[in-house]
């Protein structure tokens, strides 16, 4: 119902655009040709055009081998993130791995511990989904939230891609786990051993042991040659460069789930294995360092997503959160994944706070800053999928709320 | 039904598995550990692993500048091709195009001959749509049909991404097409200055004038900044580097759909304007070139597609045709988009021919080699969609079925 309701406004306003496509040029008749020139050969492996400069945002530390580089939201098309410009997190840097040489163990509480080598794990009974991973730390609290400059560093730890592997229930079940088990501790080749606990429930329902992205093997950046992709919880534990899996009782208070990865709330107790990335929304265009060059049409457009299933609605405000209607959504719109919304615009010239708000298939909706904060207190970093709000000065450029 | 009754076929053979995994080593305790080495740095824009290899497969012949790469079927994972391994087609060799430079004029028989720049295009209200380009010179009838050695050689001429640009249905509105028009011409700004005529209704309802292609720009070898996407047509239509669209009364007889791109039948005529590609599968593996290493479990996959929506129903015979069963088909099935279907397989060790059978949801079922050549004859070349079988050799290796 929401999503015909939704359809029809914005079919609406699509019509509205009609005939008033003041930017193009009248054409007096065909355009002069250039010169023929042959043009560059085949070639075995493609790379994007000379003229194309999207980069992800790197920190402004030295040290390059611990951080994280943002996704340039507001430059990307669609629902893919090219894989060139998923975003990084790494406690040590990209580890060089072979896959000739790579193992995944499965141990601990079950029947048969068992090693796979990369060629097993491509030979069984394998699965592909569409859908995102958030770094948890994405959007800081204070710096993000409503005041980072651009798009890309209040959200750019969010990407989606198509990821292929084989089911980890089915591994699980290979080994045969042992009554009494509850968790798994998965851990990465990677200097710093990333090591997360996971719920052995989840293990069971949808995780994948993932060595194809978007088609190809596994970035480098993204855990080559094997990870953990687990739909819809924090990035964190999506562990990369996969080489353990041991099932357990309980769960294993690791460095990245004690004095990291939880936040202090205000009655001093902390909350902790805080895995679903709750509904969440951005308007990508107009947004932070961008600039409308003139008043008249434009497309609101931006991304949304729940770690909860399906986004059901998004709602564009461009008056500060005084009124809101119904962006249109892209299909395909599928659980845990990117959702693409748009919405034409007419700029008037006048300032303007423009914003988007997200309603998941459970009903959640995205809060609002002021919500959130008081809710949770001062002092929390992480999970933060509050409302942003940019503002749209009378000249055109487009900046932070916090000002 | 048929995909319930398939997905239901196709547990039941995944549980069959259950137990099997012969070839995984039991491990006896902890892998050994190597070193800890700090990793590479983050940064600017990513590349897939120096471990990786899987190219295009480029055509023997000298000159490079006109002619076809092959995107690695065999080696590529899920439903989105990546785009560096997207397959090329082009008579001139790939452009070097400037952006800022770049127009496209639409004119001919309208009211308001128009001129876009790319910053005109982008601020339009936008559409994304995943579907598959498909050459129809793929699968020549007598190479590709039976006796290609690789599915790359045989079947390569087929990608699928994630396209976003603006509906050609807009623009078109915008320009006010005049009673009487029935076809509009597109022109590439190539050397060879491809031109193309395409039905009006076709240009009204579903073509894409694209910009986008796997979240990123289109590649230069795509078009880029601006091609058209035309889903489920033959790629040759689906005109690269556009720059020009002209409205028309009848369609301009140009080289490539003329002297190519029709097909001698055998009462002499010749089909022309064969635009749709009817539905089509194939086996991915095992497929001609790879080596079974032993008797015992392996996923039998490909990929399917038909230009008349989505694909219902994919068959798979191991035995020559004699007898088909349900492969499972991966979420989410797109019209108009690659399909991927799986089904577990046991290989007893003795000789096989695979093979696979596509249905589409209009009930068109994908017909075997003679039943093409019985009814296109001798002498046809384009829209080969016939089934592809390949010979597992008692010695694990895969051949054609030709020899």
């Amino acid at each position: 119902m929401a999503g015909k309701s939704s359809r029809r406004r914005f079919l609406e306003a699509t019509a509205a655009l009609s005939g008033a496509l003041t930017s193009c040029q009248r054409a007096e008749g065909p355009e002069e040709e250039g010169p023929r020139r042959i043009g560059k050969p085949l070639r075995a492996y493609g790379e994007r055009s000379e003229f194309e400069k999207s980069v992800r945002a790197l920190p402004t530390t030295k040290i390059l081998e611990v951080g994280q580089s943002y996704t340039p939201l507001a430059e990307i098309y669609g629902i893919i993130t090219p894989s060139a410009l998923h975003y990084e997190r790494h406690h040590s840097g990209v580890p060089t791995i072979d896959p000739a040489t790579h193992r995944l163990l499965i141990h601990g509480m079950v029947e048969r511990p068992l090693i796979f080598t990369m060629d097993d794990l491509r030979r069984l009974p394998s699965v592909s989904r569409v859908c995102f991973i958030e770094c948890a730390g994405n959007t800081h609290l204070g710096y993000g939230a409503r005041d980072a400059p651009t798009v890309q560093l209040s959200h750019g730890l969010v990407s989606c891609s198509e990821w292929t592997g084989v089911s980890l229930s089915l591994l699980l079940s290979e080994a045969g786990v042992q009554p009494g088990a509850k968790w798994i501790l998965a851990e990465g080749a990677d200097a710093a051993k990333m090591q997360r606990s996971i719920p052995l429930e989840k293990a069971m329902n949808d995780i994948i042991v993932a060595y194809g992205q978007n088609g190809e093997a596994l970035r480098p950046e993204q855990g080559y040659p094997l990870r953990l992709v687990i739909p819809g919880w924090e990035g964190n534990v999506n562990v990369k460069w996969l080489r353990r899996l041991k099932v357990t009782d309980q769960p294993y208070m690791t460095r990245d789930e004690t004095a990291k990865y939880t936040d202090l709330m205000p009655d001093g107790t902390a909350r902790q294995f805080t895995f679903v990335m709750e509904a969440k929304s951005v308007v990508t265009f107009p947004s932070g360092g961008q600039k409308l060059r003139a008043p008249g049409f434009y497309e609101i457009t931006g991304l949304a997503w729940s770690g909860r299933g399906r986004i059901e609605r998004v709602e564009i405000s461009t008056d500060g959160g005084g009124t809101w209607q119904d962006a249109g959504l892209s299909e395909p719109r599928l659980p845990m994944a990117l959702t693409r919304f748009r919405l034409p615009w007419r700029w008037d010239g006048r300032e303007a706070v423009v914003q988007s708000r997200a309603t998941d298939e459970t009903g959640y909706v995205q809060p609002t800053h002021e919500a959130l904060v008081a809710a949770r207190g001062p002092h929390y970093e992480y999970h933060n999928n509050c409302i942003r709000p940019w503002r749209v000065l009378a000249d055109g450029s487009v900046t932070d709320v916090a000002g």
